[in-house]
C-alpha cells in the first residue's frame, strides 16, 4: 500500500477526514504518527475495498503482496544498537571459546553500537566481505523506537515500541576475532550489511501472541533450504521494555532508533559450529523467518571491490 | 558567517556567479560542494568587505566572533566512529590495569561506533549521568568525511576528509568496565555526551601544518584551569589516510560521517591516574585546545532526571 495514495483515496472516496498528512517515509511517518492511530483509519477505510479498484490518478493504491518488491522497512535506521539478550547463545559461544558465563551478564542488558548506513532490504544481494572466509549469519528479532524519550522506566517503555521485525546481524567471524582482542567493537566485523524485513509489524497485530512483556514468536534460519537454528522470541532473557530503560538511560532514543534483539540460541553458524554447517559462501541462500513478522531472505554473492568516488 | 546571507550578499553587490546555492546546514553543505571550493569563492568575496557594512534584508551577513553563539559544527553527524590511534595512550592505559600491550594493535587501526546523536557544542553545558561516579574527558582530534566512498586506498583517502576538528569523548569509567566484562562496546560508558567544536577547519587552511600524511598540532587539556595533558595530533600512529582506508573497506562512507582518533597520550584522568586528578565533578569545567582548530570548553552539571516523553 503506498501510505500517501491511500490517504487521498480514503479523503476523496471516502469523505475520510484525517488531521494531517502522512510523510511517506518511515521515519517522517513515525514521527508524524508516532501512536499508528491516524494510519490504523487510512487502513481501515481502505480495506473494506478491492485492491484492485482504488486508484489515484491512475496509480494503484495498493499492490497484491505478490506483484510488489519489498524494500527493507527503514531504509537508514536513525541509529543501531545491537543487545546480547538470549543467555542460551551467550552461554554457547562462549563455552565453544573455553569460556565461562560472566556474572555481569545477568545484571542487567548489554549492547554495542553498529553500523546505521548498511542496511539491507527482503531479497537483496549481501556481498562477502574481500577479506572474510568466515561470514555468518545471525538470527534476531528486532523493534524500532517510535518516539522520542530519555530516562525511560521499564514501566512504560512498551509505548516507545513502534513495531517488531526480524533482523539478520552478518558477521564476518575472523574479522571480528581479530578486531576484538584489542578490546573495542564488533565493528569491521558487522560493518558491512545487517538486513530487515520484509515488514516492521506493529505492536497492536501481535497481541494475540503476547504473554506479559514477551512475545511467543518461534524464529527459525534456513540456509539453502535446510534448517540450521529453530528458537523463540520469549525465551528474551531481557525484555523489549528492559533494553528501551537501558538505551535510554541520560541518552536521548529517537523515532527510527532500531534495536536487536542479540542472537536467538543456536540463531548462528559460530554457535553451532562448523561440524554442523560451514562458513557461507557465495550462492548461498539464507532464510530467516519470525511468525507473524515474515520471512526474510538474502543471497551471498561475491563482493564487487574499488567501488571508491 | 551566515552562508546563505553571504552567497545572496555576493551575488547581489559583488555580481559573484556561483553554479548552486549553498544549503545552510553542514551535512547538505558538504553534499552540494565536497571540494569547498564554491564555499571558498564566496568567503573570498566576502572577506575583502568590512562585516558591519554586509547587511541582507537588514541581517547581518556575519558577526564578529566575540558576538557569536557557536554550537557544534555538525550537530548530528550521519555516523560516529571512534579509532583508538595514539600508542601512548594505549600502553599507558593497559600497563594501569596490568596488562601488557596487544600485537593486533600494531597490525591495523581499530575502532566501535558510538552515539552520533549526543553530540554537544563549545560552551555546553554536559550532564553526569546519573549512575557514574567516576566522569572522565578525552581529547581527541577529529575529521569529518566530505565525500560518499567505498573500498578508498589510502593513497586516495586524503581526498576523502573534510576538515578537522576538537572532540571530547566523555567518558563513564565506572560504566565502561562494568559493561565491557561481557565483551562488547563501549556503549553506555560513552553514548550521554560527545563534544566538537568549535569550529571545522577545512584542511587547505592546514597546509602549513602538515607532515606529509600527519597534521603537526599541538592538544593540550585543562580542567579547572590547570593543564593535565599535552600531546599532538602528529604523534598519531595510524593516519586519518589509514582509517578512512580502514573504515571504508568493504563499507559506504558518507558525508557527514564523523570519525575520531582516539585520545592522545596523557589526554584523559584515566590514564593520568586518580592521583593526578580526581574524577569529574557538577561545576568542573573542562577545556580542549587543538592548535588552529580552536578551544572546546564544557561545564559539568548534575544530570537531570526523569524527562521521558
Amino acid at each position: 500500500m503506498d501510505i500517501g495514495f491511500a490517504q487521498e483515496w480514503a479523503t476523496v472516496k471516502k469523505g475520510l477526514s484525517t488531521p494531517r498528512v502522512l510523510p511517506t517515509d518511515m521515519i517522517g511517518l513515525l514521527e508524524a504518527d508516532p501512536s499508528g492511530e491516524v494510519l490504523r483509519t487510512i487502513v481501515q477505510a481502505v480495506s473494506e475495498e478491492d485492491p484492485r479498484k482504488m486508484t489515484v490518478e491512475g496509480e494503484p493504491v495498493s499492490l497484491p503482496l505478490e506483484e510488489a518488491e519489498l524494500f527493507a522497512p527503514l531504509p537508514v535506521p536513525r541509529s543501531f544498537r545491537d543487545f546480547y539478550a538470549f543467555e542460551q547463545h551467550v552461554k554457547t559461544a562462549r563455552a565453544r571459546r573455553g569460556l565461562d558465563m560472566i556474572p555481569e551478564w545477568y545484571q542487567f542488558p548489554v549492547f554495542y553500537f553498529s553500523n546505521s548506513h548498511s542496511i539491507k532490504g527482503p531479497e537483496a544481494d549481501v556481498e562477502r566481505p574481500t577479506d572474510t572466509r568466515a561470514l555468518d549469519f545471525e538470527l534476531e528479532v528486532a523493534f524500532v523506537v517510535g518516539k522520542k524519550g530519555k530516562n525511560i522506566p521499564v514501566e512504560k517503555a512498551q509505548d516507545y515500541i513502534y513495531g517488531l521485525c526480524v533482523l539478520n546481524d552478518w558477521s564476518a567471524r575472523d574479522l571480528q576475532r581479530e578486531e576484538m582482542k584489542v578490546g573495542l567493537g564488533p565493528a569491521k566485523g558487522k560493518d558491512f550489511a545487517t538486513s530487515v524485513g520484509p515488514y516492521l509489524v506493529t505492536l497492536d497485530e501481535l497481541e494475540h501472541r503476547r504473554k506479559g512483556d514477551r512475545w511467543d514468536l518461534t524464529m527459525t534460519a534456513r540456509v539453502n533450504g535446510k534448517e540450521l537454528s529453530r528458537g523463540n522470541a520469549g525465551d528474551l532473557t531481557f525484555s523489549f521494555a528492559q533494553m528501551v530503560e537501558r538505551a535510554s538511560r541520560d541518552c536521548t532514543l529517537y523515532p527510527g532508533d532500531l534495536v536487536g534483539s542479540g542472537t536467538v540460541g543456536t540463531g548462528c553458524i559460530l554457535e553451532l559450529g562448523n561440524e554442523v554447517h560451514r562458513w557461507l559462501e557465495p550462492g548461498d541462500e539464507v532464510e530467516l523467518e519470525i511468525e507473524e513478522l515474515g520471512l526474510l531472505r538474502n543471497r551471498i554473492i561475491v563482493s564487487s571491490e574499488n567501488q571508491d568516488g
